[in-house]
Parts: structure tokens; sequence; C-alpha cells
């Protein structure tokens, strides 16, 4: 593989890409969907390397992810998660990432609760750091993975209308995919209950809408947002069943949506909540699409950040 | 390796497996024990390949002995034990495979407890299940590597007398060790409390005894199973002490056995429980033999399943 | 890489080692160092070989650090850590371990909390055991790191004074230490409150010292100890704010040392407790030497054990 132009070293955020960056990852997945169709085309990229995967919240979905990532790319994974404390009790976050770096890492993915932790690490070592999701922040590799999968699907999103639905107030995936949409040239409505899209997101640039049928009308795609049956103490938050009830997309509601528009939710769907299975399995749903290329898309962040000019 | 004419996709007991199938499988497992014997010889047969141990029950053992056979087979593996939750937590086992098919799995090994969730599984999604026991149902690949060991052993189990001793009644290895030791010709015994091994057993075509000594007494071989402390609350079950004191295989008790009858057992074991010490390392013992060949086995299961002639 | 004429299979502790034995470790120890500078150079001296970390207590750093070691000389590495109790429940050590011997491991990596237990295994199983920390016993491949960065730091530690300072009554680390340095000709010195520090420790060859400033003054490098706060509660240890008043390193107290005296630390570190950060992160801490020189030395006696001449 001819060496990359690629000039940035962490991968923390969506915001600060530039689309010329943005196209770059999904060219390059693109060619890594292609190489996993078939065994025999596969190489070995990230032979010989090191990809710690530092998981300080719980995630099996994302961090599997990364690691068939990596793995098809050659790279030796390390996984430490925050169940296996002890490398990290009673140790700063920043002492962690230093002494992986003198571990000998090639990359960090870092997933962590507190919004800005990628960043304060990529101020302290040198090796790659890799947001995997932080706190409300941002997650940006989930926003490139439904990228990818929106183009695939619809050409272009340049013009298109994209509706999420859900829980945005405390969404990472929802800011994150707002950066990657709009830069684009995507209109992206945030739509769910007031307490959860406070009109303050039009500050961003997106528009806000309480009202599920206005914001279903239109959509070439919506993304749902997993409802997080934890949240259901917050203030913020309605029942689940008050949720489902007024929010909730079914069959019925379903007809509120253009033919053919697509359906994508970053996963694991909870079936009957935001979304009945009659929808999730339906020829509209690219909710598996997103699962396969994000193999994908890991594999093109990975090699990027490891191979990027400037390390 | 020269294309098999395996046409099982999937490996879900030995109840449905035909002779020539067991054959097919205990074959190759002899071809990969000779493989493992010699760092040299060994190939790459599942090189690019990615096996994920799905274990939604706590299991060290057999994940561990999945995990090592695919690795001799340069497989990679991606393990999700129980404990990580979050991939499957609000989300149907369904859901939880289908994602593992996005991801790019070429074969999902299953422990689960409810009995029938490989057969569930396997009319969803395309990639190959491997059952490595659900519930009481089967443990398709403990037999066929218990059913290997004692072929090594006796030569053929044709003709041979077999005693299965202990907790049948919830026990998927006796289960399954019946189905493959009496297709094979060999005349099964199971035995040990009638609490534990009721009289209707007889109509699947076992010999029921609730006598130590005879069920011993004309035995080729004893395959013990491990005595579950957390039974003891069961209504079914005895204490500890009174099991070991009736059915406690002791060095006294073993003269009730003909010379050179073999002892296995698919551990962990309790010694000074279901078994002493002497006999768990006397010669006759076979147990650590069936931890061995296990490896082989498990590799000729992977192969076979990821190789069939039907996928 | 030519055949080694090391006859040690296991490695259990620093004590038994002759100095030749020693100096064979650091030797290849810095061919691997090397040879981890450069990814075109590594080779695969263990490919095809499996270790079996067995982690029956918790540790995350020396885990980690012998799998990245493993997996650089190519080897597969199965992880049984403590949480996975399954393997070990109800089972003796000698059984677990002759299951893994059965599982075809070339090497088991141990941690375990009675001191002696891989001494124990060594005796059991023909498979190398490497004692990857044994209770208050030993923790030699942390002295062979300590002593390898020592060297690197200092060319010799022939005639050199160490201080190792903190909690030695009950340090593993202190031990080897003290074993590695007194034969390679060093000086220790055992500083700390006395409850931590009896004089009898005197009787091992080490001088005592319960005067910090003492204690300093005259070291070439000072090895601090982690301070464990699980142990506030035992009789022998003063709170921890009583240890940071009197023992912790500041910078102020830096000004009694040696310039250019060298800082050590296992980690992790309490910063504020033991240590200060100015002193943590100054150009006389080698502390995150210690953690890179851990992969070399761990690859070296991995090799060295899985190709021992008696073996």
């Amino acid at each position: 593989m001819e060496k990359s132009n690629w000039c940035r070293k962490s991968l923390l955020g969506i915001e600060e890409l530039t689309n010329k960056e943005i196209n770059q990852v999904l060219d390059l997945s693109k060619v890594f969907k292609n190489e996993l169709s078939d065994v025999e085309k596969r190489s070995d990229h990230l032979k010989g390397k090191r990809i710690v995967n530092l998981f300080m919240e719980p995630s099996t979905r994302t961090r599997i992810a990364f690691e068939v990532a990596a793995k098809s790319l050659h790279a030796d994974v390390i996984s430490i998660a925050e169940q296996s404390s002890s490398l990290t009790k009673g140790e700063t976050l920043r002492d962690t990432a230093m002494n992986i770096q003198a571990l000998g890492a090639d990359a960090i993915v870092l997933r962590h609760s507190s919004p800005g932790s990628p960043l304060f690490l990529s101020r302290i070592v040198d090796v790659p750091i890799i947001n995997a999701g932080d706190g409300a922040h941002e997650h940006p590799s989930q926003a490139l993975l439904d990228l990818y999968t929106l183009q695939e699907k619809l050409g272009s999103v340049k013009g298109k209308k994209i509706t999420i639905l859900g829980d945005i107030l405390f969404s990472r995936v929802a800011r994150s995919n707002f950066w990657a949409l709009s830069k684009m040239g995507a209109e992206v409505t945030f739509a769910g209950p007031s307490t959860l899209v406070p009109k303050r997101f039009e500050s961003m640039g997106a528009k806000v809408s309480h009202n599920l049928k206005e914001s279903l009308s239109d959509a070439d795609a919506v993304i749902l947002l997993r409802i997080q049956h934890e949240r259901q103490s917050s203030s913020h938050f309605p029942s689940l069943a008050e949720y489902t009830k007024i929010f909730g997309l079914n069959k019925n509601r379903s007809k509120w949506l253009k033919e053919g528009a697509l359906i994508l939710h970053p996963g694991p769907i909870n079936r009957g909540v935001e979304i009945d299975s009659e929808l999730a399995d339906s020829s509209n749903s690219a909710i598996l699409d997103q699962v396969s290329n994000g193999i994908a898309v890991r594999m093109a962040i990975l090699y990027l950040c490891t191979n990027s000019t400037t390390s």
C-alpha cells in the first residue's frame, strides 16, 4: 500500500476533520472492504504493530469491532477492559497511557466516560489515540461507518435529509454524526421529546423537531439511537412505555417515511422499544450493513493513524 | 489438505450424526494430533478465518480448548464471555448472532444454558454454529473426544461395555456420550442413585443401574461425571458425603473393575468426591489424554464445519 | 538464533541463579531490545509455541507485559485470569497445571498468592514454570528488568549503593531485587519504618535503615516500592498520611540524593504518597524505562526457558 498523506496522528472527533480527511478514510475503507471479501486478497499492513484497546467503560461491540479490524490487518491486539482494573487502580489515566506507550503500543483505542479524555492523552503521549467514545462528546468511528453506509446506499449524502431520533442530549453518536453529515452537505434533523432534544441544538446548525411524523416525512434516512434503560431514572427521560408510545418506530408509523428511506441504528437494538422487529428486519434496514462496514472503516482508521506522516 | 466431503455446516449434537460422519471427525483428529506433535508439521488451515467463542455460561476449560484448537490452525479467535455482557445486554440471542455474523465470523462456538439454542441460531445465521454445550441437551465435542480417547486405548468400542456414572439426569455429557458410544456399537450403562438415573433412560436404549458394584464389574471403561456442588440444594441430589459414600470411586471399589478398565472424566475432577486421587492418577486413568485429544478433535470440528461443502 | 546453553527449565526465583545465568538473561534481553526497535528485525523465535498466563491473583501490568513479550516472539498466548475461575473452581492447583500441560502449553507464567507455588508446580509438570510473583517470596522478572535498567544507566552495579525504600516486609520485589543486586556486587540498603523493615533483614546481608535522609544520601539509585492501600489495616503499617510525612519522596527530600541518583519504581505509582509527581517525572526517573525494558527481559526469559537444554 502506498504511503498515505494522512497527517493526523490521533482521531479524536469528527468536528475537527476536513472533508478531505473524511473522504480519505472512506476511500481507504472501500479498499479494505474489498480486501475483506476475499481471504486471498488480505494483506498484513499492520503486521508486528501493537494495538491496545483501553476500554474504561463497558463496551463489547465497539471493542470487538476494533479487535477484528486490527487482527484483519495482522496487528497484535492487547485488550485492557475496565474490569481488569489493577493496571489502572490508584493510577492516573495519564500514567496508564504513559505505561502503555512504554510497553511499545503503536496505537491506543480509548473508550472513556470523560469527554475530552482522548484529547488529553493525545497531548501527553506520542502514540496515536483513537477515540472509541468519550462521554457525551464524540464517537468518531461510529459516525464514519454510518456515513460510509449511507453513501454506499444513497450514493452521496449531499442535499439529503437525515433525521437522528432519540436521546440526543447525552448522545456522542448524535454529535459525531451531525458533524460528519453536515460537513458532507446533508441536512440533519434532531428529533425526539423536547426534554431530550432541546431547541438550543439549532445553534449547531441542526434542525430540531419534537414531532415524529414531521421529522420522518421528508427524511432520506433515519438514524435511531438506542434508548438506555438506565437513563429512565433521569428527570429528562420519560418512561420507556411513554417513549415507545410517542416516538417508537413501528410498522404503522413507518408509513410516514418516504418509500425506500433507510433505517440505521448503532446497536444493540431494543426491539419493541425504539424500533419494532418488522422494521429492524425490513429491507430498508441498514443496521447489519453498519456492523459489517464498521470493520473496514476501523481498519482504515487504524491504518491511517499508525501511518500518519507526522508520527 | 484436500477438500473434505463433509456436508454438515453446524455441529449441533451427536444424535443427528451418521456413523460415517463420526468416523470422519475422528480420522481427521488423528491427522491433526499427528501435526500437533511437531511444530514443523503444523500448517495454517484456517489462516485468516475468524472463530468467535460465544460463551453465555461460565466455562474456562472448553473455551480454552477451542481457543487453543483454533489458534493451532492459525485462525483469529474472538472471545465473548458472559461477563462482557454489553454486547448481549437487552439484546436477543438472535441479534447477537446476526451481529457476530456481520462482523465477519467464520464460525460461532456457542455455550448456552438453553437446550436447543445452537439449533435455533443455525436456522437464523449462515455462519456455522458449533455447540459447546447447551443446557442438559448435548456437548458433542466432549463426546467425540471421549470416543477418540476410548478408541485410542481400546482399539474399537464395538461390543465394549461403557458405564457412565453420576448425575445423569442433567448431564449433556452423558447424553452426547450415549449417542456416540451406542452408534459405534458399544453397550452403555447409566449408573448412579435412582433420583439421578431414572429408569426411563432405558427407553433411549441404555442400561440403567443403581448398584455401583454391578455397574463396574463388566465395564471396559467407566466415564465419571463431575458432581456439581451447586446441585446439592436440588431435591434430586443427596449430600456430597452421601454420594461419595455410596457412589464415589475409590481404591477399594476399583477392585470391582476388570483389570485394565479405563477411567475417564470430563474434568474438573473433585478429588475425594466422585473419585479418589489414587484412581485419578493411576495408569488406568485416561483423564489427561482426554484433555490432550480434545485439542485435535476440536481442530477437526472447526476445520470440517468451516469447510463444509454446503457453505 | 543459535542454541542457548541455558539449562534451567523454570525460572522460580533469583536466589538460586548463578551470576552467569543472570548475565545470560540480560545479554539476550539486549539482543531482543534491539530487535524490538525495528519491526523489520523482529523474528519469530517462539512461533507455534503456546504460552499460558495463569494469573491466580489480580495483575494487569505483569500479565500484559508477558503477553506483549510472548506475542513479540510470535507465540500464541492463552490467558487464564483469576476471575475466569471455572477452570480452577474446586480443582487443585496441581490439577489445573496438569490440565494446562495436557492442552499443549510450552510454558506456564504463574502469578499466585502462595510463596513456593511455582516451585511446587515445577516438580509436577514437565512444562517450564515462570514465576510472575508468588506471595511475598520472589518476583524474578521484575528484579531482572530492574537490574537491566540499572546497568543500562549506571554501566555496572558493582560497588554501587542501592536503596530499596518502603514496605519491605511483605515485598517480593524487595527480596528478588536484593538477590539480583547483591549477587552482582551492589550494596543494598532496605529503608523504611521499623515495623516494615525489621533489623533481622541484616542477616540476609542487607543494610537496614529507618532514617530516610541517611538511606538516600549515598545511594546511586533508590527503588521505591508501591504502598499498598489495602495494607493500611495491618498493624505493621502506619497511616498513609503518616508514611508520606516521614518516608514519602518529594522535591525537598530529593536534595538528600546525590546528583544524578536514579529513581525506580515497579509501578503503578501513587503520586503524592510514596513519590511526588516532580520526582516521578524528573530526568532522574527511570520508571518508564523499567516498563519498556520489561518486554525485552521477559522475551529473554520466555525464550531461554522454552529452549533450555534440559527440556
